[in-house]
Parts: structure tokens; C-alpha cells; sequence
């Protein structure tokens, strides 16, 4: 209750053009270099190594939301076929997010499956795997679909993600089971503000169905991408995964989010991939983390005054 | 901390003659009867009855603690064999928890050795269970001695129980894998006020141990009750067990503790077995159950001034 009053009302104060503009002015100052690895590629790669040092694997997000026009599709693919490039030049993993938007999802179905078709051969190319990124439910099919038509043609190489609050993945889930080879799926909660037509309200019921869907996926012999920060889910994995004899599983958490859980679960044997958020249009995504911890905004603070 | 206090608190108070001898005279109008089937035999068959009708196995915990003299422990270990003849006119299951010190170990090992036979042999001609329970450290090497000579002669109906808030314990869990058939063994977290010398002070470390212990006599394959009210610890258990496809197990919880907790794992379709408390000698274990949980005062206090 408290907990979604001080979100909503943070992320309203994050909204306002005022803060915005002065929290973007101070930047790297405020302390988002927690949770953003960078602004360039530069910077990035040298988290990717630091952490890769630490024994935990990567995947690469470059920051951009809310592309709508062709040319800025053209841009943020020409930004992600930069970056895999790159990363072809580094001895670490190759792994990138996308988010289908970013390839032209909200402008048209074949623009977006044009520009994923680009990115997947690029990939392929250097030896890089590629995960589409879930966004909000007008996107899901969009992406299921481009998931589908590039898997058909033959890469293997990405994967994608499904959302626990929505009632349909377990549907999309069991769908996604049918493909050979089985690709590998990263599942979450869910982040978006979905409405109780789509999406469970109730924590319960996304964590059980969470359970669900993870345990199906795990049994069925998918590689699991157990993409939370909810440590008593984390605990079960790891009993199911014991129970299970299973090594087709890896634990994803956020660049700067829970630290210690991170190295303690490599520390316990497991595979630890971090998601590493990068690139110029941090702001939003900043926002958001901010706004799901109360001590996340006390180490901006500290930051502003200090 | 705080329930450090009132735990502490409650027990100072219930051991001051005046409150127990107030309480004992009030019995069952204060609610012991939420915790403690009844005073009589027939009392606790009725429980039994009402339980096995929801689907809940049971076993029987005959109260009476502090036993030292042998006259004591003839009268304890008569009164057992008596349930046992009854147990036998039952359709239920028939599965009894003895403390030693009951059957005269707080006398010598060979008095509680001498009552432990006739209690396995009466047992075996019943065809019920016997759970040979913990108590306190000084206790232990009797309990797991007894369980080791019994069973030596072929009384494998014979089980017993291991507190993960001891060092040894791990270690006396490899000893007791090495019998064959390995004997069921329930595991506790340990409720005793025991020193740093002998037991783990940090709740994360028992709780760690317990898991360790947990998995280790899952995977090899004893029967293992899994007696802890710590949902956290359940739902891994329940993890484990889905990864595991294991059948070893059952889950072992107090009679009006979690009631919803235990109808809720038998409708996810686990075996759940209620231990039942009964006997005149209910005053020491109703206090404790009082101090575990505020909550469970409040109770009291309800049937106290209504």
C-alpha cells in the first residue's frame, strides 16, 4: 500500500518536465552509474569485463524506449548491429537485449521483422545470441510472432521472454514448448501497469503462476532464464534445480540491483547473467528504479547533497 | 528481539506457581484444547477420526515430561502400551512419538532400553509406528543408541528425529544413512535453550542446516518428515520434491498450528501428518505454545475473559 503510493507518486515527481531536465543535467553525479552501466559502448564493455572477472555472465541492453517513427528504428538497429560489432572483438559472452519496439514494432509488424531479421543474421555472424525483449501487452503477439518467424528460419540464437501477470503465458509458454529445438525463455514477473482484463492484480497469484511456468519450462528442458529479485522464488529454484539434478536454468538479475544475492548465488554454484542497461535515454529506466526501493532513492540523495 | 522478550517473558510467568496452578484449574475453558487433543484416550481418537476425514495422517505424542524415577517411567511406558492396544482396535493409521526420558533414559540407558523393547515389540504385534523423538543434548547419544539397537534387532517401524540447530546433527544424519533400510527420520529445526558450544545461535544458519540436511536424506532416499512450520522452508521442500519426482517424504506439523497451512498441503497433494499432543500432563507445552506466538495468547486471553 505505502509501498505503491511512494511508487506511483515517485515515478508522477519523474514525469515532471523540471526534474527530468535537472536530473538529467547532473546525471553520472546523481549516481546512476548503479544501476546504468554507461553511456557508451565503451563504458559498457568495461562492466561486462569487471563483472565477467567476478565470474558472472552478461547480456548487453542498450536503453530506448518509445520508437515510433521508421528512421528512429533504423537508428536504435544500426545502434544494435554497432554494438554486436563489438562485442565480435571481446573474448566475453555475446548476448543482447532488444526490444521489438526498438525494431520498429509500433510502426508495423514488417518493419520490426525486417530490422530483427538484420540484428538475428548480424548475430549469427559474430557468434552472438540475441533475446526480444517483452514490452506492454500490445506487443506481446508482435514479438511471439517475430520469435516464430525467425526461429522457422533457422536461428536458433534468440530467445525471448514471457510475463507471469499476464493469464495468457502459460498459454504462450506451452506454445513456445512445441519448437525444436526448444528456445530459451527468460521469464518475469511482468513491470508494466496491465489491467485486471489481461493481467493477475494479485502478487499471489503472479508468483504462483511464476512458479508454474518456471517449474513447466524447467521440466520440459528449456533453458530457464529465472529473470527476479524475489528471493524466496530464487530459494525455490534452487531446491527444484538440487531436486531435479536440472542445469537448464541461469539466474538473471538487474546491473546494481541486490549485489550481494548476485555473488552469492555464483558463489553457490549457479550460472549468474546481469543485465547490463546502457546507452544515452537512461533517464526512464533510472526513474524506475528509483521508484521500486525506498533505499534506492536514499543513494540519490546521498548523492545530491554529498 | 522483541519476541526474544515475550517468549522469554511468558515462559518467566508460566513457571511461577500461582499462574500455573490458576491455569491448570481453568484447563480446557482457556483454549488448551486448541493445542491438545484432550486429557484421555478417547479424547485423542476422536481427533484422530476428524482428521483422517480431511485427509491428514496423524501420530500420537503422549504428554509428560521431566521422568526420573522408574516407577515414573513404568506408569509412562504402561500408558503407552495401552494406546497401543487401542491404536490396534482402529481403522487409522498407527504411529506413536515416545519421548526417551519417558521410557526411563533419564534413569539409565538400560532401564530406557528395557522399556523401549517392550514398546517396538507391542508395536510390531499392532503393526504401528514408533518415533523415537529428541529431547535435550544430554539425551541425544540415548535416543540415537536406543534407535541403533532396536533396529539392529529388526525393529524397523522404529523412527526418530534430528534438531538442525545442532553441530552433530548433520553428522548423525550420514550415520543413521549408512542402516538398512534406512529409517524414516523427521527432521526439526530444535526447540531446546541450548549452549554455543553444541548448537547454532543464528537463526540463518539453522535454517541453512536444515535445508542441507533436508536435501541430503531426500536424495538418499529415506523417508523424511519434514516438521518445521516455516513456510519458506515448505515451499522449497515442495520445489525439491516437484524436481526431485520424490515420494520420501511428508510434511509433520503440531495439531492447531497453521491449521490452513496443513489442509492446504494436502490439497496441493501432499501427505501431512498432524502430531497430536494428549494427556493430563499439558501445562508445560501449552505454555510453550503460548510463547511461540502472540498470537496464540491473544487466544487464551479471549476464552479467559469471555
Amino acid at each position: 500500500m505505502i509501498e505503491g503510493l511512494y511508487r506511483r507518486g515517485l515515478l508522477g515527481i519523474a514525469d515532471t518536465p523540471a526534474v527530468a531536465d535537472f536530473v538529467k543535467s547532473q546525471g553520472w553525479k546523481l549516481g546512476v552509474g548503479r544501476f546504468v552501466a554507461g553511456e557508451t559502448l565503451e563504458d559498457v564493455l568495461r562492466a561486462v569485463r569487471a563483472l565477467h572477472q567476478e565470474g558472472l555472465s552478461s547480456i548487453l541492453d542498450l536503453l530506448g524506449e518509445f520508437i515510433d517513427t521508421e528512421a528512429g528504428a533504423e537508428a536504435m538497429t544500426n545502434e544494435v548491429l554497432r554494438t554486436l560489432d563489438t562485442l565480435a572483438q571481446e573474448d566475453t559472452e555475446r548476448y543482447m537485449s532488444v526490444k521489438p519496439t526498438q525494431l520498429g514494432l509500433g510502426v508495423s509488424f514488417e518493419l520490426a521483422l525486417y530490422n530483427a531479421r538484420r540484428v538475428a543474421e548480424r548475430a549469427a555472424e559474430v557468434g552472438a545470441r540475441v533475446c526480444l525483449d517483452m514490452e506492454n501487452v500490445p506487443y506481446v503477439d508482435g514479438t511471439l510472432n517475430l520469435l516464430r518467424t525467425l526461429y522457422g528460419e533457422g536461428h536458433h540464437h534468440l530467445s525471448t521472454v514471457l510475463q507471469s501477470y499476464l493469464y495468457r503465458s502459460m498459454g504462450d509458454l506451452e506454445a513456445l514448448l512445441t519448437l525444436e529445438p526448444k528456445p530459451a525463455i527468460r521469464i518475469v514477473k511482468g513491470a508494466y501497469r496491465e489491467s485486471e482484463a489481461v493481467a493477475f492484480q494479485d502478487k499471489r497469484q503472479v508468483d504462483d503462476n511464476y512458479r508454474e511456468m518456471l517449474y513447466r519450462g524447467l521440466e520440459a528442458g528449456a533453458h530457464i532464464g529465472v529473470a527476479t529479485h524475489d528471493e524466496s522464488i530464487i530459494r525455490e529454484t534452487e531446491a527444484f534445480v538440487r531436486g531435479a539434478k536440472a542445469k537448464n536454468y541461469e539466474f538473471q538479475l538487474l546491473y546494481g540491483v541486490k549485489p550481494s544475492l548476485q555473488r552469492a548465488l555464483a558463489a553457490r554454484g549457479h550460472k549468474v547473467r546481469i543485465y547490463i542497461p546502457y546507452g544515452e535515454d537512461w533517464y526512464g529506466y533510472f526513474s524506475r528504479r528509483l521508484a521500486e526501493r525506498p533505499a534506492n532513492l536514499a543513494f540519490v540523495l546521498r548523492g545530491l547533497l554529498g
